[in-house]
């Protein structure tokens, strides 16, 4: 059993890591950077430790002074939460070096999922559809090129330590290829310090399908159904829900066994999530495995029960799991909608600022994960999400409809949010009607 | 299908029904007093009447006045929560008259159920087992003390139309009747205009047990299991929690089969409860019948899934319950917790006053049911329930935790409260054990 753990985030995901510690009796300790010194999250834990400015690079990302605060407090573990370290191999090692336990799993795992190029090779020996592509890293245009005519356009240029959209490209015609791929190419050295790229065939207005796992150190793994996260913008995911309307008993049993297959295959421990790709005649692909928790984690707690937080600290104390694949059902409907400090009117730019009002509503099948609080000062060096609104209801319908009611009731004065251009998604019909795919948001809402 | 809903009540009930309104994409109609100008449930309806001045008499428990705003609006139902004219049964009788639907059975059952002596007589007939008593309302001293020597000490005095604990006295020994009988008499003149009273054999020590039943218009009537409510102060619930631990499958068969033939012996239609006493011998006595939604709801809620006041308005609305009693299974643990305006130190005094600062947990199996928010005042005029505060988690310990864990975090400032008395209870060693009966308060918290 752990005693304390500290918690190397903030905001929401920090809050609700610091919860379920409390939860199961377990000391918490907080890490902040001088701009999070009133964050709630900082607040909350049992301690918290200063590890530095408020640039993420100085704090969050900063490695040695995460373990010397570990080491300092005594804590027996780390919970990375999602982003900032929680998928860092080098990290990873040097708490297994140091002899703390990381909740998630081992560096060698991460280390192989992280790299897009090594998962999607993994997955192919293990005979799991992944989309028609490169199997090797390429580095050149030329080179990337004759993979892409091969191939048959529409593809797609991907970054292999990429993500969030950036060193990605999608080339419709052979003739853009090279452009495009030095483009993608210069943005992924920018970014991850990475010149290696693979190329895929572009799979035209597929939906986002994600199956999360659960695996114990003992070889026990088990997924808890699907999350259908199509409705993103620019690869920024906007709503999540579970169950996915283009599932049926059938198709989720096969994805569902490829995804423990995928795990199983990796030795993977901890909860992880498999994202696929399905396209409209149900056939799916492996996209990639994000080996930590979700921000869309909570819909799958609505709708089976299992506290996803508390039983990967349990995983990392060498519980076993206490349930099987026979003991997961899938009871009603759970939508998440993502709240962001940002405006709608201007490319979405990240708009911080002071809550100077704030009503969050709660009632039956409600809960808001969030940080902020009345008089917040949102700070501008990290990611603008503000709440997390998830609903559960019956079913479908009517988790849409508690989704337009709570939309409705929610007021954050002082800074401007894309609350209403959520509220306008959930009101459209095509949505409602559950005809979604990946292209959505641009297909509908952009001009 | 209504179109509009009055909803005749205030605080965090009338917003739990105006949300569900909403969610049902039915039009709200907020009733406010003076002293409610600027309270929640005014401002999330979507029409909101003054009905008049601050005094409970003259606005929420003004039939007339809610009957003209109710035909002003054209609203086709009235909803009328708990407390206030939710069993009146003359107002509903007039609502019947004005053929406007009360969301709730018929004015003869209220009249029925809502007579003590009266009710008793009734489950007496139908073979529910009732504490031995008396089956005729008493008026005189004298009488009374002949049947209670009769029905043997410790007995129990109530008003006929008595609640709260008003008109209701212990009596232990022989010597003490007639003038506890004098007292609990003026009592209940005092209170409800009324001088009949009946005496029962006094249960020691038992547990309070209800069960929630919901029947349609078609004579279908289910029960969605126990809550246990033992811990009370001075007959006023403190906490409850569902399933009782005092509870197997056998027992809960029995008494929820009881509850079902009670509801059906009154043809009754809509939510209600049936309150029982459950002795250490688990011997069970109906107690009463409450003709409305519970304050306690939520946590029937969280174990079943099934959203109470929805259903409540579908059965008004003339719709089958959806699911039969064998659709119903209970999930996990829920407990709820209210957390009052009121000084623990000084009697339970209630203590009106500005929320100051406020920070309600979320998170996950946390619903927070509240309708104050920062700078509220609390008006003097009302109940002083502030919060109920209510968790759900996969076994009773899990949830204790989880309610120690939100009330930690619960932060109220401008008013005293009594959280610090509910975060002793669930810290209490017998509480935790589930060693509870409606004697734990007074056993372990009041010297």
């Amino acid at each position: 059993m752990f005693k304390k753990i500290l918690v190397a985030n903030r905001g929401e995901i920090a809050v609700r890591i610091i919860r379920a510690c409390r939860e199961l009796g377990i000391k918490s300790v907080a890490v902040y950077s001088e701009a999070d010194k009133e964050a709630l999250h900082t607040q909350l834990a049992d301690e918290s430790i200063c590890i530095g400015a408020s640039a993420s690079s100085d704090s969050y990302l900063n490695m040695e002074r995460i373990l010397s605060a570990t080491i300092a407090v005594k804590a027996d573990a780390i919970h990375p939460g999602f982003g900032f370290l929680s998928e860092n191999a080098k990290f990873v090692e040097m708490c297994e070096k140091c002899n703390i336990k990381f909740i998630g799993p081992s560096s060698s795992i991460i280390h192989k999922m992280g790299n897009k190029a090594e998962a999607r090779k993994t997955m192919m020996k293990a005979s799991i559809p992944v989309v028609p592509g490169t199997k090797e890293p390429v580095v050149t245009a030329e080179e990337g090129k004759k993979l892409a005519d091969k191939i048959g356009y529409p593809v797609i240029i991907k970054a292999s330590l990429g993500g969030g959209g950036k060193g990605m490209r999608i080339v419709e015609r052979e003739e853009e290829f090279t452009s495009q791929f030095e483009t993608a190419q210069m943005e992924s050295i920018g970014s991850f310090g990475d010149n290696t790229m693979y190329i895929e065939k572009y799979i035209v207005n597929p939906r986002h399908i994600e199956f999360q796992i659960l695996a114990d150190q003992y070889g026990n793994v088990v997924h808890l159904g699907e999350r259908d996260c199509s409705i993103q913008r620019r690869h920024q995911k906007l709503i999540e829900e579970s169950p996915s309307v283009a599932m049926d008993e059938n198709l989720r049993k096969k994805m569902g066994d490829m995804a423990i297959l995928a795990a199983k295959t990796v030795g993977y421990e901890n909860a992880g999530t498999i994202e696929f790709l399905l396209d409209k005649d149900k056939n799916f692909y492996f996209m990639e495995m994000n080996t930590r928790i979700q921000v869309e984690h909570p819909i799958t707690e609505f709708v089976t029960g299992i506290d996803l937080v508390k039983t990967q600290i349990e995983i990392a104390e060498g519980k076993e799991l206490p349930f099987t694949q026979n003991d997961i059902t899938i009871t009603g409907h759970a939508i998440e909608c993502r709240i962001n400090a940002e405006d709608p009117a201007c490319h979405f730019m990240p708009c911080p600022g002071t809550i100077e009002s704030l009503h969050i509503p709660g009632g039956n099948g409600v809960r808001v994960d969030t940080a902020v609080y009345q008089n917040y000062k949102i700070p501008p060096f990290y990611d603008s999400m503000l709440l997390k609104v998830v609903v559960h209801d019956k079913d479908r319908i009517s988790a849409i409809q508690k989704m337009i009611s709570v939309l409705g009731e929610v007021i954050i004065g002082g800074t401007k949010t894309n609350l209403n251009f959520q509220y306008e998604i959930f009101n459209h019909e095509k949505f409602k009607k559950g005809d979604i795919n990946t292209h959505f948001i641009q297909d509908y809402f952009e001009q």
